[in-house]
């Protein structure tokens, strides 16, 4: 088995869905889902975004944060905020959304993570570690087993138990 | 059987996929499937479009013309004709689609035709009559009937036969 | 185009879902929708049979005949009448089905129609000619246009008005 | 956490798509899934029966085997091995089926196991206890995560690896 790194920092430009801003220090303790995407991608919108929501409906929140990275390199005048903003209002995303920091030539979390294209998924360990990326499309039962593995791992002794926000706020 | 009233003329801003403007007059003979949308509504991204575009490859191009017509009436500023190209390109939507001009409070051919929203469809006939209006999902064994229907209807006798256009170009 | 023929007659062997046999002449005046299937055809579970009941529930009964034709020429054994009544019930098919008499090598209905094998289907317009006949998938929007076009021939001019028959009864 | 029992033992009447009977002694050190199913019934053809193969397909069989069982209680005479047999070879299933023991009123695995009805799923750890039974429709992101779940426990010490068994034979 190859040592596990720690998850690379995020750097999001603006936080949607989400009435603070969410980070890895922030989540620790619970597994995360993040799942990169851009509003104009055939595949996220038909495979990648639904697989998210199904995540997102069927894990407890406090066990497991569903994110959406907003990971723009390409079409960026029709992808901005605004745009953004209007796709998850008529798509009804509710999870939380970050909007990915510029960079040239990539977003910089997508550069940091070495994604190659969008739909990816990363899952990350209740420890901040890295445990799996994909690109792609991933079978349901696959996303499944991965997760329902990391659930079993005891969680770190320092870990304190954070907050869980919605659009509705967060809750201790 | 009401009495048949012909099409609203059509007012477009912009035309895609097409490397001349459209018009009833310059599709006169040919049966119309004119499709109305949004880019980022999710019943058009989802069922409507993949339709009209099931619609375009399975009857030939001068019989019957699939149109789309970009309807925007919420999300103006991520509707826009940039995000549109971008959308079109992502999406390899390949049939002649028209911005609708926009008015108060809604686009000025959505207005003529007193569409409920989006998406929705339009059938005009051989001779430029309206003849059917749907708003939301139509099932394809219905549309599938109404074209049939209007295919076996003869042709107005002084119909020239008008030219068929594609991103490619167009043909006498 | 070709000269058209009659349809050949039927041969069954039992008719279920309906209280008096049908027959090509009992139908006149009536398009006909004949589809062929086995009861253990994936392809006939799948999606011959689905658009059959669509088509059934989309076009009125007494202007499109939808009829199933259960022709079996493997797994015999397996697919006898009771079989298939259990198929139905679990199904809830509710058009008219009727069961090909045997023939060797294939059913006797099969072979006067020279089908291919399951799912086959067949149009018949309102005078008993025989007017397409398809092997494998067809799309909804293709079969559609087909009893589209069938629906604007003038019936026969002696055609009397028959019975519409469902599994509660027949009407006149 | 309620205590975990042991899963009842198997009474299967014949053993398909495995050259010798399975049991949960010579399963002991694999996760089971066991789904329960009848071959006419609608929600096992379109969903139960599909996400096994998905199963059979993702995870290694000779850490999850992946067993169907066929516990039939109503339409008898159309759901005999014949019929099966045929059922199988048409739908291309290649996991070991085996045919529940009939009884009275229902067929006895499926008596000693309590189900409601098909489709069913049962899970079953590494020392043989049951951990999951649920009847109808499961997400696949679900179940994945159950597997996932029991396949981080440690096998038991007293395993012995055992035969892993295809339509093709067995194998150490």
């Amino acid at each position: 088995m190859p040592r596990l790194r720690p998850a690379p920092a995020w750097s999001i430009e603006t936080w949607l869905n989400t009435p603070e801003p969410l980070s890895l220090d922030s989540l620790r303790g619970r597994i995360i889902l993040l799942g990169s995407f851009q509003m104009l991608c055939p595949g996220c919108v038909q495979a990648g975004l639904p697989q998210l929501a199904r995540a997102a409906a069927l894990f407890p929140a406090d066990q497991v944060a569903v994110i959406g990275l907003h990971t723009v390199f390409e079409h960026h005048a029709a992808q901005g905020e605004t745009a953004l903003r209007a796709f998850i209002h008529e798509y009804r995303l509710r999870f939380p959304i970050g909007i990915d920091l510029p960079g040239k030539p990539l977003p910089q979390t997508m550069a940091a993570y070495d994604l190659q294209g969008t739909p990816s998924l990363i899952l990350i360990d209740r420890q901040g570690l890295l445990r799996a990326k994909r690109f792609g499309h991933v079978e349901d039962l696959w996303l499944g087993a991965q997760i329902g593995a990391l659930l079993t791992e005891v969680p770190p002794p320092l870990a304190t138990k954070t907050t869980v926000c919605t659009p509705e706020g967060c809750t201790l």
